[in-house]
């Protein structure tokens, strides 16, 4: 079912099918592993088996005389640190292994199979250290350090390690007073919610290929989601200058979800390709080494006191977060950093306190996953909500209603004062599509809503540079990463809209850090607002150009001059009338392009604290509603129907909107009802494969709605925001709300499987 | 021995290495036949054993059932003509050949032997033609057509092709009065020279890799000179738009010399690809193709009658030029054209007539060959220069410095007001280098001296973008192909003076049609003058956003700020200096690019023809001496010394320039003395190897000094003008003028073989 609005503008808003969409079906996109290089040479790596030891010895010998092995490499040959907010992962690891799964000598042969071969001939001598699994007992005092050099490690300056402890960041945000805004409740609620270790479930794999020139020049063609960062990043662990390093995207990725950001097959394969003669090293991980070796989402506890007024008015909030980071920090700090922000929830609460903490444990590194942090808070609020209505007696959509944020609001930290605020309208069209005040009909069945919000972070560029060629044809080249999202459909469009060109004229290139100008990252649900303002501004630029040359050919003002389809006309007489290749050709009869270049670089009012800290360019909103039903005997849950309602800004195309969100609530059942990475005593992931790990297939599918709100952004490109992450926020919350609705049982602990509805169940049973 | 400017620049005028010196002498550059993707594809094509025939029917059923055949082609597959100046060129022959190596069918599949294996299976029914392999015949009336559609080919307006003949243009330029001015002349001077058949001799192959994605889009990998240029030619014969087309430049190409531009393996590896379901197909030339297949430097008959004053002023000039071009016109229209306006040579001449035609035969393509027609007509006019000094009793030197050309003469057709003109103290340094008054002190040696100018296409386009990203690291992006000629390191170097930033902080990306701007080609010398001129607009346009956020800083005007190495400081107060890195910080503390961007696209005043008319941004001069030695016995030349005085405008690198000057004399020395591709009476080439074709080696290299000559341009960048054409254009006149000067006999037909100067010496002998 689908829900449109009207397109006021030639594609802007348009049900454009995706410009890759023939590339894609008939299987002819080129991925990363489509890759290959003459000469090139295969890496793998020897992976601990222990959760944390000392490597007492490591001994390649019998390996280094297999023919066809080509470098060995371990931790002694790069002895760097890398990592985005703080420098504390190994390219290979050095004197010591943290988890199961770390890398600590990497192999490159002529082939897999040599490589394989050779990592059975290495024999590594470990000393076993005492594990730490459990993030509650790493944070207490006197417990062994997984990183005892925390206090050496360079950071960015809003992460705060706590030295000497295994908490390598503590964030607090307060508004207000919580102790007094206890005090003035009527009712104080008080429960901890917990999330379990996931993974993202991209099909494609993670991959790498690099090559070092002979001037010590580094290429990596890697399935990276943010080229220019990890350009950065690397020159900053290698240092090395940005002019040393040149990342590549390959044409296609098969989908990311934030796995595929950081340094995971990257540092390794460059490791590797550092001692290999100037040939390629390819690798590609294996999906058990994406489960183990790459990164999950953060298993979390999160604990919210809540203080209400009898009317529904929330009044106080003390949240304490704690976020399981794994092994090594990674992304863990700003995910725990953001989710924070989020812990108060989309509402305005007069006294908030939050405190936040990034904990090492010895387990898989846990990192950005879609959402960043948010679907963990907004699993405890939501589910608090549902609780708090229940006591209170009111319906959870008014609860919800009466306290959620409204423009001129202020944001969660109190620093900005909330634009483009489509919440209350999200919540009103799930709930009326979902026919909220009508019962579920039959027994054991139950409906439930939650709501959220998301933002991005803020301050982070992007530029785009469009260049027309003779014939009017436009090439785009943005540093974008086409990860599956439909960035090129989206940005064809901006650019197709603002240049007045057809779309089959615009091609969009893939980001090369050599050629394509910068761009933060494809993450953060940023692309549609942030480079969608960069290529605007980029095909304004050539568009005034354009005109400025038209206007001179046909003796129009520029601003009485009109685009169409590839022409320039005179509003008043349009038979005065140009295509852009004759106004090219005029002025440049022998040949050349009008180059148009754009950066967009937004600043919050009231930012202080540099990037991570807390305003936000802009707020994404949303509700979903499902309806349920539950089966008392096996205690499996059936989702009937899915209502996501999503405040985007602007709808650029409602196709990829749609797609968004049918894929966010999808994508967000997996881990409410069925995914977990199971971990054993040993700290050995149990399940590391797609046999054992249970995504939702077609079958668990339900019938979703999409419904697009438009809360128009004064600094979107045409009022549009991001959609990307946001979808996945509400959906464990409102599922869990739809089974209490449904047979009365409350699950705080994510994934909502059988045996914990089935034994909830008998507890309330025997609590009658 | 060198002799060098004094630099007054950070790195204009410095003897800097090559950037890519390393890459280059540890063998590790990669090539375009090092390019290989995955499922590709080999193709091969069938070529016609006769010199002109009817195609009656082509059989190619038995090859289609061969396995591993994936894709057979013929004319009748890709029915279009493609061709720059004029469109004759079918992608593969339809219904005729028109030389030996025409392709007719082609073959792809899994692997170069099974594709030759088609080959054999494939049986053609021809009927045989009348074949011309003489010019001369071929512009006889009632001559048979080689091409019975001539009238209706699309071409450049400056094209004249002649109707129903056999001449594919008809060029002709007239100044003053001839009739007149061979009246008013005290001497007329009439003798007919020659050049033959020759071969560009790049070391590297041509290459494609072809790949159509499912939507059409063809990407092409290509050792091509332009890829702007060839995307258009591509987009222009398929009828496509140019967003349709992608061309990629391998990131090295091994020597082009004119070869590399055109539709040669380009066509045929399309064609393949456009039938096999989106597979890439790869395709590299033979040597023997690349002899017989590709493109040869045009055969040439000039008839040149010049009336002089006693006192040796030139006063009148006649030229019939007739270029051969081969079975298709390719670059031959414009090679005559070119041809023409310096068939009066470097002169000031009151009267000037030149009729140029290009001629059509059966034989191999003729197309651009470094100095683009010139190197004929100088051959022409530099020996008969020496034949009226003589004649006169005036010194070949002192005859020259009376009729050359200065700052503000007029250019060869009389449209242009010269500028930039240091023939004159060309020749006056080369004549002093080889100590020009002393007689040579052996029997059997003389002196010769010859020069000459240059011109480059006008108008015709460059663009750049210079991006600084965050730590001063800077990228340029250009569609200047590397083809051996140092363009990396000459880009490279005005961007570190323009921005004042090192040398190693720059990287210059390889061109891709999606990615880097337009750039009219890499050919006519063009490139340190159109892209420099391009790339410091670029550079200077970034260097002026740079300075604009340090002015802030520091609170110190622009123009009261000065830059070195990759620092900003006050001009004033030194102390007052921030890095590239700390400007971009402050401003975009989380992330942004500077982008630069340039273009240049120069007008020449008095310009009315469009391209190939005949006005010239800039011209280059240069005069060559040599002393010989002739063996009276074998009748060989050897070349005991060399001096090339050539006027680049202002050197930008010493090195390069040196390198050009002595590798156009060497490569010029090969056509001179030693190379000639020998055509059979059927039409076929007879020495296609370079076991047969006989180019100069390391022995054959005479002491080489390279004079460096600085007329200043006041457009070209610091002053700068091109330098790679001309080198090659003086070098065979001056030989064969020491030949006459060491044993007294004049040869007009290029090559000076040994048994052509045993003959005319026997023939002394006997008139004596």
């Amino acid at each position: 079912m689908k829900d449109r609005i009207t397109p006021t503008y030639l594609t802007i808003g348009q049900p454009i099918p995706r410009v890759d969409a023939i590339e894609k079906v008939t299987g002819q996109a080129t991925y990363g592993d489509d890759l290959s290089f003459s000469n090139m040479l295969h890496g793998k790596a020897l992976r601990s088996p222990y959760a944390h030891a000392k490597i007492v010895n490591i001994d390649v010998t019998k390996a280094q005389r297999l023919p066809g092995v080509k470098a060995i490499v371990t931790g002694k040959d790069i002895p760097v640190l890398g990592g985005e907010a703080l420098k504390d992962y190994p390219f290979v690891a050095t004197d010591r292994v943290r988890y199961i799964g770390e890398p600590l000598v990497a192999v490159a042969a002529i082939d897999e199979e040599t490589a394989e071969e050779a990592l059975d001939l290495i024999t590594v001598q470990y000393e076993q250290l005492p594990a730490l699994f459990d993030p509650l007992k790493a944070m207490e005092p006197n417990t062994p350090l997984i990183h005892e050099r925390l206090h050496t490690y360079e950071h960015i300056p809003v992460i705060k390690p706590v030295e000497h402890t295994n908490i390598c960041h503590h964030v607090q945000f307060i508004r207000g007073d919580v102790d007094q805004g206890f005090d003035e409740s009527d009712l104080v609620f008080e429960d901890t919610f917990t999330t379990q270790m996931a993974q993202h479930g991209a099909l494609e794999l993670h991959m790498a290929v690099a090559q070092v020139d002979p001037g010590g020049r580094i290429t990596v063609w890697v399935t990276n989601d943010a080229p220019h960062r990890l350009r950065n990043d690397l020159a900053t662990a290698l240092r090395i200058p940005l002019t040393k390093i040149r990342v590549v995207s390959p044409p296609y990725m098969g989908g990311g979800f934030g796995g595929k950001g950081g340094l995971k097959v990257e540092t390794l394969c460059i490791a590797l390709a550092l001692k290999t003669d100037n040939r390629p090293v390819k690798m590609v991980l294996t999906r058990e080494e994406v489960f183990t070796s790459s990164l999950v989402r953060h298993p979390s506890i999160v604990q919210l006191k809540t203080g209400v007024k009898k009317d529904g008015r929330l009044w106080a909030r003390q949240a304490k977060v704690i976020y399981d980071t794994g092994a090594y920090a990674e992304k863990g700090p700003t995910v725990c950093q953001q989710g924070c922000v989020a812990a108060a929830g989309p509402y305005n609460i007069t006294h908030v306190k939050v405190d936040g903490y990034c904990v090492y444990t010895n387990k898989p590194i846990a990192g950005a996953y879609r959402g960043y942090g948010f679907p963990q808070v907004a699993w405890a609020h939501e589910s608090q909500m549902d609780i708090i209505a229940h006591k209170l007696g009111i319906d959870p959509v008014t609860l919800r209603l009466q306290n959620v944020v409204e423009e001129e609001d202020t944001s969660p930290t109190g620093k900005q004062v909330l634009h483009s605020v489509g919440l209350k309208e999200c919540i009103k069209r799930a709930a009326q599509s979902i026919e909220w005040d009508m019962k579920s009909g039959k027994k054991h069945r139950g409906k439930g809503i939650a709501c959220a919000f998301k933002n991005t972070k803020t301050p982070s560029g992007s530029s785009a540079i469009v260049k027309v060629s003779q014939d009017g044809s436009v090439e785009v080249l943005t540093s974008t990463v086409e990860i599956g999202q439909g960035a090129k459909t989206i940005i064809s469009q901006m650019v197709a809209e603002e240049l007045d060109v057809p779309l089959e004229s615009i091609t969009v290139a893939t980001p090369d850090t050599d050629l394509t100008p910068y761009d933060a990252s494809t993450t953060s649900s940023r692309t549609t607002f942030h480079m969608g303002n960069a290529v605007k501004k980029a095909a304004k630029d050539a568009r005034e150009q354009l005109f400025g040359m038209a206007s001179e050919m046909l003796g129009v003002e520029t601003e009485d001059l009109r685009g169409e389809k590839g022409k320039i006309y005179s509003q008043d007489n349009p038979k005065l009338r140009l295509s852009l290749a004759e106004v090219i050709k005029n002025q440049y009869g022998a040949g050349l392009d009008i180059i148009g270049r754009g950066s967009y670089y937004p600043l919050v009012e009231g930012e202080t604290g540099g990037m991570w800290s807390a305003p936000s360019i802009f707020w994404m909103y949303g509700a979903d509603c499902v309806e349920v039903e539950v089966d008392l005997e096996t205690g499996q849950v059936k989702i009937l129907r899915a209502i996501g309602a999503h405040d985007v800004g602007k709808v650029i195309n409602p196709v990829t909107c749609e797609g968004q969100i049918e894929g966010g609530i999808v994508h967000g059942m997996g881990p409410t009802l069925f995914e977990e990475m199971v971990v054993g005593e040993r700290g050995d992931v149990l399940n590391p494969s797609f046999a054992d790990y249970k995504m939702p297939t077609a079958l668990d599918i339900p019938e979703v709605t999409s419904l697009i709100v438009e809360a128009t952004h004064r600094e979107g490109p045409w009022g549009a925001k991001g959609i990307g992450e946001m979808t996945i926020v509400p959906i464990a919350p409102a599922i869990a709300n739809g089974i209490y609705d449904a047979v009365g049982v409350r699950i705080k602990d994510l994934p909502i499987t059988p045996d914990k509805i089935l034994s909830a169940l008998k507890r309330k049973q025997l609590d009658k």
